[in-house]
């Protein structure tokens, strides 16, 4: 089976499953499932969030571990344009925890839920070695968008500010408390579900949440839409905190942001239609900035420029 | 929030959550969420397998243990009267697993997807500490059945056999090979989607999946109804094995059956219309039994009579 992803050792993961699947699969590529109900799209996605991966608990309390792994999962809906119409939240947790922190950690997931909308709706109650949260998010969308779609000659936007997370993560991982805006985008990310459905409304052509970081991620937009995506490194909005932890390590800022993962804005391939007038309406719309850092071409892969000349960067990856 | 579940530690957690949850929550005593688009109920339910809480590696390989932990999210829908529509597992895998052993749990829950007329759509990749396996399943029913709706009157019905997944259980955690039909019972549940689909146009009242065990599952159904459920244990229909396993201990098999969980078969209140006729009607049309265990009364709980006398059980229970 074609699973139209980016290069990568999950990537290739998902390639083996796709393989050993066959004809039990279907669209494995893309982070939700979508299926046609009437006249409106129902998209499903399910989202893992585990200690030790993803989180330690010294990083975040309990409430905070509830609303990033759901904020996590609703941002797949974002990707697709999707308005959220349910959460369902399947907990395991350690012998060690009791009735208090599982509903510290479910209140977490029920403001997260309400941020964006929505109820939890259900889920599920274990026991486990660890902590372990998969957040399953529903959402509906009048036109749904999706990683294919972008042709040679959109340009590429992306929503807010990137690298404000790996401040975090890299702060947490030193052991230091980091900055309270990192922690803030790092423990409590804004799903861009408005800001979804406005790029869909005005004619997005392909787009996708960022959890990987943006080589990663702009590879499965090139690839499941067949063109070359080309980044200009400088175009990058880079987050303050991000910006700050780069030169405390003697680092250039836009690259300290490509390779950052999880910061949950949205990479969108917009028609050349689409000017800085747009961008403008979307700003005062969304209270949200949006930048344009590249354009599509005939080709496939991604093309990272910096002052100029080609760069390959890694971002995050769970199997490499 | 009043949740309409019966007794156990397990359910005292959801009741703490859906008190910490208030206005963020909604319908959090079903197993599945249902949400109305157009003229379609879409049915959403996750559910977690965890190693070392719901199977070992050494009793099962990882293709059955995809295979379980997919069909007992499947029996979710089944449950309310839902046809399968797609499936995405969420699997987080030890270090020391390799893409072989992933593309073996995943063939297991595309075989589980296919058997219930569905295929796998998406789903989620981590690392873990240990293996774990979040199955989330969406469904479509057009006239949906759940645990509320049994009315005073009504008979209390079940399909196929209970207790061979204890018995496989019991003889697995004997440090014993179950004999093959329990092991089947165990490894492979067959979720009961046709059959729930036949009692929901039939005029089923109210409806679960059976996973907690006879007296547990019959409690949530009271409860969420607002009747007493009576049953007498001498009308379970006891699976084969676990007639064998009770007796090897010196037991009653109604007793060792009712207590057993997992068994995925359907518990359901039809009215007092449905008689034997038409459970012969349905046996004949879905080749599986369906017996009558008892009725539904003015009043709450659960009444199990055996031998005439009353008689409390305890399911299985992550919590207790």
């Amino acid at each position: 089976m074609n699973v139209p992803l980016g290069e990568g050792a999950e990537f290739d993961r998902i390639r083996t499953i796709a393989d050993a699947l066959g004809a039990d699969a279907r669209n494995l590529g893309d982070d939700c499932a979508v299926l046609r109900i009437s006249d409106t799209s129902v998209v499903v996605s399910t989202d893992a969030s585990v200690e030790h991966v993803h989180f330690e608990r010294n990083w975040l309390d309990l409430e905070e571990i509830g609303y990033r792994a759901t904020a996590a999962a609703l941002s797949d809906l974002a990707g697709q344009a999707a308005a959220a119409r349910g959460v369902l939240v399947a907990v395991a947790a350690p012998e060690s925890s009791s009735a208090d922190d599982l509903a510290s950690v479910m209140r977490g997931a029920g403001a997260a839920a309400r941020a964006s909308g929505t109820q939890v709706l259900g889920g599920d109650l274990s026991r486990g070695g660890e902590w372990m949260l998969c957040a399953t998010v529903i959402g509906v969308a009048d036109c749904p968008v999706a990683r294919r779609g972008a042709t040679a000659g959109d340009g590429v936007w992306v929503t807010g500010a990137l690298g404000g997370a790996r401040a975090a993560l890299e702060a947490f991982r030193a052991g230091r408390a980091p900055d309270a805006a990192a922690r803030q985008r790092f423990a409590a990310p804004s799903p861009r579900i408005a800001a979804g459905q406005w790029l869909a409304a005005h004619g997005a052509h392909a787009m996708l949440d960022l959890s990987d970081g943006i080589a990663s991620d702009a590879g499965h937009l090139a690839a499941a839409s067949g063109v070359e995506v080309e980044i200009v490194l400088e175009e990058l909005p880079v987050h303050p905190s991000a910006v700050e932890a780069a030169l405390d390590a003697r680092g250039e800022p836009v690259i300290f942001a490509a390779k950052g993962g999880e910061d949950y804005e949205l990479l969108v391939a917009m028609p050349s239609s689409f000017g800085m007038e747009s961008a403008a309406a979307f700003e005062r719309a969304m209270d949200l900035t949006l930048s344009r850092i590249g354009s599509c071409h005939h080709g496939h892969g991604v093309r990272l420029l910096f002052r100029g000349s080609r760069l390959t960067l890694k971002g995050f990856n769970h199997f490499s």
